[in-house]
């Protein structure tokens, strides 16, 4: 499961779903991606449910994907693997 | 705007959508509501944007709507409205 590109109401959007082994860590990976968002000022949609988060990345101003949400996708898979690397 | 119920893949579920003035109020309140379903031990999904969270309530296990999803549906709406009751 990698990241995948979604088309909603004509909007391409950056997609993957992250799984986790309860509702707790999938929590904590949200905020850690919020956390990620706030500090580049730049925001995605944030699915949080029982043991996993779907995050998904797309540029409003421009209604579809920037180099940037690609830049974001790469650090989200970043904080995952940060995550899980004790 | 208030609670409706939306079908999806044959189950029913009650949504309602909560705006926010930005991302960081919208997490705030994805956290206070997932710390409200810990603590009863039923998982919404949590959807955060910048400046709103959609919040979908159905129990898994009969995939449906159980007499519980309409209560922790009215403890959300008090936990909305504590949260700006100051």
């Amino acid at each position: 499961p990698d990241w995948s590109v979604q088309t909603r109401d004509g909007i391409d959007q950056l997609e993957r779903l992250f799984t986790f082994e309860n509702f707790e860590r999938a929590l904590a990976f949200t905020n850690q991606i919020g956390a990620l968002a706030e500090s580049e000022a730049h925001h995605p949609a944030l699915l949080t449910e029982w043991g996993k988060v779907t995050v998904t990345w797309w540029t409003h101003k421009i209604k579809g994907l920037h180099k940037n949400d690609f830049i974001m996708a790469a650090k989200t898979d970043q904080a995952f693997a940060g995550a899980f690397s004790t």
